[in-house]
């Protein structure tokens, strides 16, 4: 974790520790937000796609990086591919809005669409590896992108030495991985949507791998489960009292803070996102 | 100015200075933001009524303070008061919206609604001054308020003593009359609305008085004027760009900016406030 934090010191944002009071009263405890929603391409995704791309050998550094996401891994990727100076091939489902696509090639990534199909996504995905030889980075089942992720909460540990607990969203489990390893002992509690399958929290519409549930098992994480009338009142409380625009699968950790009797204990969030399609707001 | 914000430093948040690549390039500029919109009640108006307030001799206070306000100046008094322990008696016309209303009984202030024309809110005003012998605090033609209206554009330019020149809205003139006496001689841009009766920049809805106009002119103010649709592209790019929830008021000085040829200087934007209506966002 430390030496990830060295090798992507000089690429991503050290993102500042923010505090409301107002905040502090709706969640009735002291609340550190560790503010990823402004990192470099809007997510700690950055992080993690960085230090995969900078562990690369220069030799299978120049064969180029592809993955697979319909979200912030895929600009994420793009973004950490062109700053290393390599290709990045992302593919993404063909409903994908037209925002986030337009962000993955203004970071120069070559898209490939496809039907919004974890099948059809996985074919396409092989077909490319085929065809351009690139390595493939996994947006959360990989030991750097599971480093990288942790160093945001590294990170606030470091700024903030004394918290109680840490709470983070859960999808793939990548970023709640890296926070256990980052933080520990201190207790970590892993927020998810009741239904992922149609969550408004759109980062989060995956499962964990046997890697990710794993050291989320090792580390007893605290599984708190918050239904989408709770996700969006966060979100709005979120914006309304603090005035960061954060994203549903952010504020999915907000709402588990919220419905956890937290008591006045010192917690860290991890604010995993800001990425919101302002022309479909969930209220 | 000193005296103003040290008579105010106790009371009010000294707001940080944001940055923002992505911003820079659509700017044009190096554009440093004093965040207003993270200030107590979500606006600048904070450090003026704070200023009033607490200038007032113990007699005085215990009159309490009124003004007539549908927007942050009301919520500013009203905390304000709350905070030296004193009442706020505050007019507001009845098609202010539900959540300025309530924010304003919150800080626990006397609410007085009225029609929604300039003269109801005065007579208005005056039948509440007159029951209850409270002292008026004008929402900008003050020098109390302009004073520490004016604290903001202080510590911006404490922070980064190199600005070529300093951006703030224009309604009643208060922020950009005390933003001049701060900075002078710093260039200062007053940016305001083409169309004043109908803006979406609601809290610009009104004109100088004979007071802030001479402070202007006496300044060399330069006026950029920004048309609806401008402000609307300002206050989107700035939520997207660097997540930061800022109200249509604050985004006419980034139109301003934005439209004025500024070719890379070191530019100040006071980002006045945060408050809006997330039910009615105007894209």
């Amino acid at each position: 974790m430390v030496q990830a934090a060295a090798r992507i010191a000089a690429f991503v944002h050290r993102t500042p520790v923010l505090r409301s009071q107002s905040l502090d009263r709706w969640v009735d405890a002291r609340v550190f937000v560790k503010a990823e929603h402004l990192q470099r391409v809007g997510a700690f995704k950055y992080r993690g796609a960085t230090n995969a791309v900078q562990s690369l050998s220069d030799a299978d550094a120049r064969r180029g990086v592809a993955a697979h996401s319909s979200g912030n891994h895929a600009a994420a990727l793009a973004l950490a591919a062109e700053t290393r100076g390599i290709p990045a091939y992302v593919v993404m489902p063909k409903n994908a809005s037209a925002a986030k696509q337009a962000a993955v090639q203004r970071y120069g990534a070559e898209i490939s669409l496809c039907d919004n199909t974890l099948d059809a996504r996985r074919a396409e995905l092989a077909e490319v590896l085929d065809r351009t030889g690139a390595v493939e980075i996994h947006p959360f089942d990989d030991e750097r992108v599971i480093a990288g992720a942790g160093t945001a909460a590294l990170e606030l540990t470091q700024e903030i030495p004394d918290l109680d607990v840490v709470v983070t969203p859960v999808g793939g489990g990548g970023l709640c991985s890296g926070t256990c390893v980052a933080v520990a002992p201190i207790r970590v509690i892993g927020a998810s949507p009741h239904d992922r399958a149609s969550t408004v929290a759109d980062g989060l519409r995956t499962g964990c791998s046997a890697r990710t549930e794993a050291i989320l098992h090792e580390h007893n994480v605290e599984q708190v489960v918050v239904d989408e009338a709770a996700i969006i009142e966060a979100m709005r409380v979120v914006w309304e009292r603090t005035k960061q625009l954060i994203e549903p699968s952010a504020a999915v950790a907000f709402a588990a803070a919220h419905a956890s009797s937290l008591d006045g204990a010192r917690v860290g969030i991890i604010c995993s996102g800001g990425n919101v399609d302002l022309d479909a707001l969930p209220w």
